[in-house]
């Protein structure tokens, strides 16, 4: 770090108002403001890649979401990665690459949470906020711990395109299910999931023979549902669960923009009794110690090509609230990222 | 046995046409038939208790149930508690009690899957078709294996006065759960629930003041929600559930008669993300090899007068249809039995 390139300003992206339905620009505000002077136990951040995640917009409602909801002009607190500008934690020094979170292009921390340092393991430093960050990791504790799936088993993985779920079917096939099969919006999505990803099949929602295929893929059912839709996606599998099926809640994109009075319900849950199935949801976090092991399998397992990603990159701060925005509209594909 | 107590006739009821929505007795036939000669390997049983159990609607719609739907014409196996008459099985003689199915007078078994002998644990025999048998062990065994309840925890119990609820809930205190509340319809099932059964609070689901008890009786949150009523129940208590919470799905009495498209929706699911909670359901049979050691412990409870029980009997194979159709209508008051 030279005093030329130690920048004064700062830029972040608020919450202008609370959101109710589905997000759009106007909702965030881009404010400038003086960096701060460090205190003793905090470094200097700034971010390279900050992730548009759909589960960020559960917290911008007024009050009716499952985490406490963000004040209005508060800067949104996504994921991101950087690296350490200037440090006074003992823990991290300048040059540190770190997974961190803001909605900006600097943030000053105090060094606990979800910061962590990035360890070398050989790839791009974008995939600490993707495969390696919060949703690949929420792949693999969802699979391994909250479904906890094992070979030969059967597995459903809704929004299959997505980071999550492209990386939950992947793990699926690596870990030896015996049919892993994905539902994306759109035949390049499918095409990719299974020529890329070795999904066994890959269901369109929006094609028009999609229920038929629906119910011929689901002939034999599913021990695993890896569901990141919500409700109707929830509902639609419970009839063809097998006995003692996972269902995993690990996002619920279709429903973030409802009220829960306006979305729809799990109806059939008496299948819950007949065939002993357990639903649970995760947040990633309470695997944090976990981590770091995961991530240097993950790693070799994506170096040796045999787990595939995508990104979609936006360059600079404000393009973000509209690619957030984007999220909700089934035409990402792939881990989007604001590179700064 | 003598000759003069061998009868030759017996009575069963079976199932006249499947059932939609709530059902009458009309949809219930009783027959006449000629108790069947044994073959080697069966015995025949004449039921003293036959039960009236919620769950056995969700067998007789036209196939919109979790379990296999029972074919219009065939006898309603519900459960049941009685005594060997007669033997030509290895493990059975003349005399012994067993626990056992059959809405009839009299069985003939191969000896196979539910029917077991009761042991002489000094309780009176119409309680193995009650607090010893399915409602109890599900209380049991929801609560201990599904639930997994902790000392110190919070537990609400649905349908609390009927035998699943008042036996799960009166196991929680014993257990060292730090609150039990009930929810039930009507002040005398309330009283009973607090005065008899030692719930620390019930909630008369009836009464106009009931969500604002309900809001003040879950200020703290519930670790475990044990219900027997179903999805709006369900629902209704998500947003109150604390972290890591579980939900036993353990009966739905108010939407066997409806459609799953019918019956209200659970909405409520993104507290399952951000709690990470889990909901799973219950058939009590898996747990059929630990049932003897969990019947012992108990029926001392009960003898010890630390569980309390009740329960409605009514007389002859022919008020069964009726008092099976009253189950719905939230007037029964205990374990309802026909004693024959």
């Amino acid at each position: 770090m030279t005093e030329s390139n130690m920048a004064t300003e700062m830029q972040r992206i608020v919450l202008a108002r609370h959101i109710i339905g589905v997000p759009t620009p106007a909702d965030f505000q881009l404010e400038t403001l003086p960096i701060p002077a460090l205190d003793d136990g905090q470094l200097l951040i700034a971010n390279r890649f900050i992730s548009c995640d759909p589960g960020t917009r559960s917290r911008l409602s007024p009050g009716a979401s499952y985490a406490p909801p963000l004040k209005a002009g508060a800067m949104v607190d996504g994921f991101a990665v950087g690296e350490v500008l200037d440090s006074r934690h003992p823990r991290f020094a300048a040059g540190d690459l770190v997974m961190g979170t803001g909605w900006a292009t600097h943030m000053v921390s105090g060094g606990r949470g979800y910061l962590s340092k990035i360890p070398d393991l050989g790839v791009p430093l974008s995939l600490w906020n993707g495969i390696l960050g919060v949703p690949g990791m929420t792949a693999w504790f969802g699979l391994k711990r909250v479904a906890n799936m094992q070979p030969g088993e059967r597995v459903l993985v809704t929004s299959a395109a997505g980071p999550v779920g492209a990386t939950a079917g992947q793990l699926a096939k690596l870990w030896g299910a015996a049919k892993v099969v994905g539902i994306a919006g759109g035949t390049e999505k499918c095409r990719w999931l299974v020529d890329e990803c070795g999904f066994d099949d890959a269901l369109d929602y929006k094609a028009a023979d999609f229920d038929a295929r629906f119910a011929e893929a689901s002939a034999d059912g599913w021990d695993v549902l890896f569901d990141n839709v919500g409700n109707a996606s929830v509902d639609r599998a419970l009839p063809v669960m097998r006995m003692k099926g996972r269902i995993v809640i690990s996002g619920q994109v279709a429903d973030y923009n409802l009220t829960p009075q306006d979305a729809p319900g799990i109806h059939h849950t008496r299948e819950f009794i007949g065939k002993r199935l357990r639903m649970e949801g995760l947040v990633v976090f309470d695997d944090l110690p976990q981590f770091p092991a995961a991530q240097a399998e993950l790693a070799a397992l994506i170096l040796a090509g045999s787990v595939k990603y995508r990104e979609e990159i936006f360059d600079g701060l404000a393009s973000l609230p509209a690619a957030f925005c984007g999220l909700f509209t089934g035409q990402s594909f792939g881990r989007r990222l604001i590179r700064l």
